[in-house]
């Protein structure tokens, strides 16, 4: 097989369904001859079910040591949170994972500095994300966060809807937060050619059964968890791959990303913007939508906000003004 | 993306472990463009979070009525039997899964006669297979089971004792039965261009490590159980997709399938041989190893043929000089 790199990636929470999935992934789409599965639970179980599958031409290791698996490290994906259950927020899990955060960048700080691009997926990513930022001290285009999901349901309520194949609606993207406060952008989508702000309001699509389709998509994971009793765990783990693998120089990843954004508008956060990832990393625009899209943006970042400045209060990282002496990068 | 095929694929007990994971490889692997999700449990939740890693140009289906599945069904992939736990054998889920085999193959006879291929996973799959080719009346060379599982845990193990990749070792088959009754072949192993057997015996193979990696190749399922807290579900997913890719026209598949036998030494039994699958189906050779290996193979056949009378026992199939009545092809 053709791999994209011979550069070690790292899979956190390798044992894990989400991670244990991301590793089958990476094989699959021959991202690298050299992967390697971290988990504090031993993740060589699957370790052996990737051999035992006839991966015959990588190199598989698989540790429960952090030194050993982040040495010489180049691509990191983590999903190695606690999980979200049934009837939980993600917020719920603001404290407990960004504490995991600090130590994972605290890792890739003493045991990879020169590693190139790092994927969170633990939720609630935006801040998991954020905490691996500033403390790993890379880059703010070398961490991004999975936001993904949320355009990705957006497309297939969409396709549902009109009955259309799902790669005949475009455009649909959601902005700021992955938590239920996100940016649901209608403005650009088209389907089928149409575009879907000429049909809102129509018969077709009645405003409200377009306001109920922006509350279902923010709330896509909770119905994962009520169809198949568990939370998803095969999109997150093929998004986040498929991002890993842009940045590896693969194909371009088609939806947005979350990322660290610094701009007059909005400051010290990470949320989904218009990205690009590529062999560069991550670059972003701000998306500008309607009036009314770009407001809920503004809230989205508000409410990301006072999950940072709580972060704060908890003493699990220091006040903005303080940031760039952890990290001289933001 | 380019599919294989456009023609229907249906995976049987897709709503689990296995059949989700299937699912997902056939999509990542191209497969086809119609991919129908079919278990006795709603699969609806697979199905979403298939269309939520943006698997956007292939249709996406899930029912719970077995009708609307196999309808128009041109290929066939089953996990849908009970699992095993840990501390029961293959042989101990024999007259429960032989049962659902039955139906399985009743269904296709009814929904389904114009099927190309068949694969079946679900364990003893050495019965379960020929229970579902006697009841489908299809002919032998379109149903096919899982086997490679044991010739890569083989390959695996050799690679690590001797420290070269997976990819230098090739010739380690095993074949007859996939339970613990299987026949290791070892004389056509090469491991980076040594012959296997000028190594077995030597201070650097001693006999009886080579006795104990063949008995732990045979207990490989177990051992995934004690190391991963669950049975293997990622290995038998990616190696029975990669089965039905190769009868779609894909890449050659590289391992041993069991399918039914029929010549003067073997009678009426389905068990790994040297196979061959491509569009045509199935077709095999028996493989001739040394006189111990052969004998070992006869062996695993003598316990085969022990199991499928049991089902004679238990009413499940008729004796087999009447097969011919329920299936004309055999």
């Amino acid at each position: 097989m053709a791999f994209l790199t011979d550069e070690k990636l790292v899979i956190v929470g390798a044992a894990g369904m989400i991670g244990s999935n991301m590793v089958q992934s990476a094989l699959m789409m021959g991202l690298t001859s050299n992967i390697c599965l971290y988990d504090v639970f031993s993740p060589e179980g699957v370790a052996e079910e990737m051999r035992q599958s006839g991966f015959c031409d990588a190199r598989i290791t698989a540790t429960t040591d952090v030194a050993e698996a982040f040495k010489d490290a180049k691509y990191i994906i983590s999903s190695g949170g606690a999980p979200r259950k049934e009837g939980m927020t993600r917020e719920d899990l603001l404290a407990g994972n960004c504490k995991i955060a600090e130590d994972l960048g605290k890792n890739i700080k003493t045991y990879c500095p020169d590693v190139k691009h790092v994927v969170i997926i633990f939720n609630p990513a935006d801040l998991t994300g954020l905490v691996t930022l500033l403390y790993s001290g890379l880059k703010p285009g070398q961490v991004t966060t999975l936001a993904a999901l949320d355009s990705t349901r957006l497309q297939s309520a969409l396709a549902k809807k009109f009955g259309v194949m799902q790669n005949e609606v475009v455009g649909a993207h959601t902005f700021g937060g992955h938590g239920e406060q996100m940016a649901v952008f209608g403005s650009a989508v088209k389907i089928a050619g149409r575009a879907l702000s000429d049909i809102i309001g129509t018969d077709e699509f009645p405003e409200a059964e377009w306001e109920q389709m922006k509350k279902d998509v923010t709330q896509g994971g909770a119905a994962i968890i009520k169809l198949r009793g568990r939370s998803s765990f095969q999109s997150p783990s093929l998004l986040s791959v498929q991002m890993i693998a842009s940045v590896m120089g693969g194909p371009k990843f088609p939806y947005p990303a979350g990322t660290f954004v610094q701009n007059e508008k909005y400051q010290n956060i990470m949320m989904a913007m218009d990205t690009t990832l590529d062999e560069n990393g991550c670059t972003y625009k701000v998306p500008c939508g309607t009036p009314e899209e770009n407001a809920k943006l503004d809230a989205s970042y508000e409410h990301l906000c006072k999950m940072r400045d709580e972060l704060v209060t908890l003493n699990i990282v220091p006040p903005t003004s303080e940031w760039s002496k952890i990290n001289p990068n933001l």
